[in-house]
């Protein structure tokens, strides 16, 4: 059966002139790039190569580029990073952060930091008024997501900017979601610090970054050999990184095409899910182009997850990356939207590979999955 | 020119049918582990038959592998995790520890935990003398490696668990030099945490793992969307572990042939090196089979280093993994080597691949170097 792959937020294919690049590293003996030999400095050399590709990409400088094992350490490094440097400190975070920035913060609160955060609104974006609304005065780190995973809305950077500027606090944004997607460029956000991944763009799993700019200064997460300008010790995953440096290359060029491309798909999309009478949530506010929340009223979302599975249609139920509790949707609840509504919730996303066809197809396979659930939710009341 | 790599210990290539069973998780369409559906189902199978592969070389229980993105992670995880559990409690390790051990114990120690150091004999060995001189009464954790990635030296593991059991504390090795080189049975080290990296063993770069019994119970170093039983957050790297997977079967099955072969290597360096005046460290105690770290008196390493790298044999000036820094080795220094000595140390590690002919090579480029490096010495003086 024909696999139709609509859930780039949680994971995306390795582009092929990615792997291209990724194969020399991968198949021939490397050296570690802390080695004094030829190996060594060769291995080096294609760190510092693809560090450059990346800090291009989002107009920061190659300095301020630290490789990581991915997204989730990143967000785990500014918030372990910056709340060290002061003790019993705010940290301050949306309500509507990814776990690896929620969860740190958590247990920062156990070590005796303090935790503050913004509610979004019932679109669920971050007002000035929830900026406001933050009374504590020792900010270590404010940060808030440049776009949700799951709904795709896009944050007011300049409030983020404003309050850190402010609070004199570091301030981070996870913009995983967000690079690739939009045009994300570190110099104009002005904000202290910053999470890429690398699956999310169509380079290999196992690499990202915390872009982070010179002025800052915060504690490793993770100690030993002191690569990474003493801020992410351990081997450097050559393959990856050089992978990363050119999937970097590769978006930055793409970015303009692939936006329009899953936008045309997103509006075919909605159009029809709205005829079907779905709800789509943030549908009011900036949005990524390749993303749509939505459900249905009376519909459970991992039952139409489950059958459209089964007709070849890959979609999600809120965050891949939560998906192992089955409690609805945080983002969702956040917003303040009903919670049975939020146990329908669904996710879409698109991305470089996906045609007008298959929303054809997921569209009518959608229409005859929900007559057969109404049915049988008929049959059973 | 034909290069010849001797220095496995730093990092080692990947074996063909490694690459083999990654190929496809590199290339096709991978989902997110934690999706719900067939992609991400799939990728779930993957990594659950790579977690038996590891558990079966190590002789653990698959429930027992904690993935990580590398040797470096996994000890800064069990010293971070361990720490956290008991507040102001003891750390307790070798003074011949990697930098990953090391520097997140002394980042601790700032964090107003206790640090407490195992000298070792002029040997490089922890002896019993050496624990008894530990008074501290509130031990969370005891980190002692199993060999060392310098001089080779293999640690008691009795002792070490010995003096857990005594002061009830967590028990840790850090494997990542050991394993692959010597039979590694984490069952009947009887301890309680150990770490592994794959790329030592012909794996892939980015990913290792630690391994922790049942009964123990630690913080995680990286939150978020709780894979890896909440203990280790993040998209899992689906092809790095596979080959992790593939490598540590393969291991397995060639431990003893690989040590056999370094072995006969081994044994032929260090007659000509003793022949050529070289002192060889931790000479007289059990030792890894592929590793000679030595030094000439009034030889400096990194310029005989750099002269043999020149004709082409990669060789290393103590550890890969901190020659950043140009201090001499802290591993022969905690030995009391003398430091004019210690800096004359280079290591030589035998890998798989290397060969009778290789050797032969490298000990008659050798006699020249150190031929022209003596007359430039007389000249100069």
């Amino acid at each position: 059966m024909q696999k139709n792959y609509f859930d780039h937020n949680a994971t995306t294919a390795l582009d092929k002139k990615v792997l291209g690049v990724m194969m020399p590293y991968i198949e021939m003996q490397q050296g570690n790039p802390t080695s004094q030999h030829s190996f060594g400095r060769h291995a080096r050399t294609a760190i510092e190569e693809a560090r450059e590709q990346v800090a291009l990409a989002i107009h920061a400088h190659p300095s301020e580029v630290i490789f990581t094992s991915g997204g989730t350490e990143a967000n785990n490094m500014i918030v372990h990073g910056a709340a060290i440097k002061e003790r019993e400190s705010t940290l301050v975070r949306s309500n509507i952060e990814h776990p690896c920035i929620a969860r740190p913060m958590e247990a920062m609160k156990h070590q005796g930091w303090k935790q503050a955060l913004l509610n979004v609104s019932q679109d669920g974006v971050v007002t000035k008024e929830a900026y406001k609304n933050i009374t504590a005065e020792n900010v270590s780190l404010v940060s808030v997501m440049l776009a949700n995973n799951e709904t795709g809305a896009i944050q007011d950077m300049a409030l983020l900017h404003d309050f850190a500027k402010e609070k004199k606090a570091l301030s981070h944004t996870d913009a995983v979601q967000a690079f690739g997607k939009v045009d994300v460029r570190f110099d104009e956000l002005h904000i202290d610090a910053m999470t890429l991944s690398s699956h999310k763009i169509y380079g290999p799993q196992g690499v990202g970054a915390l872009i982070l700019n010179k002025r800052s200064d915060i504690e490793p997460l993770i100690y030993g050999g002191g690569q990474e300008k003493n801020l992410r010790s351990g081997t450097e995953n050559i393959a990856a990184i050089v992978g990363f440096g050119k999937a970097c290359e590769l978006i930055s060029e793409s970015v303009k095409t692939t936006s329009t491309h899953t936008h045309e798909l997103q509006k075919i999309l909605e159009v029809h899910l709205k005829d079907l009478g779905a709800v789509i949530f943030s549908e009011k506010v900036a949005r990524l182009n390749n993303t749509t929340f939505f459900a249905f009223k009376d519909i459970e979302g991992s039952t139409l997850l489950t059958a459209l599975d089964k007709k070849g249609f890959a979609i999600a139920s809120g965050s891949a990356c939560s998906s192992v509790n089955k409690e609805p949707s945080h983002v969702l609840l956040a917003m303040g939207i009903d919670e049975d509504l939020a146990r329908g919730a669904l996710r879409i996303s698109f991305g470089q590979r996906n045609s007008v066809t298959e929303v054809k197809d997921f569209i009518e396979t959608l229409k005859k999955e929900l007559q057969t659930l109404k049915q049988l939710t008929a049959i059973a009341a």
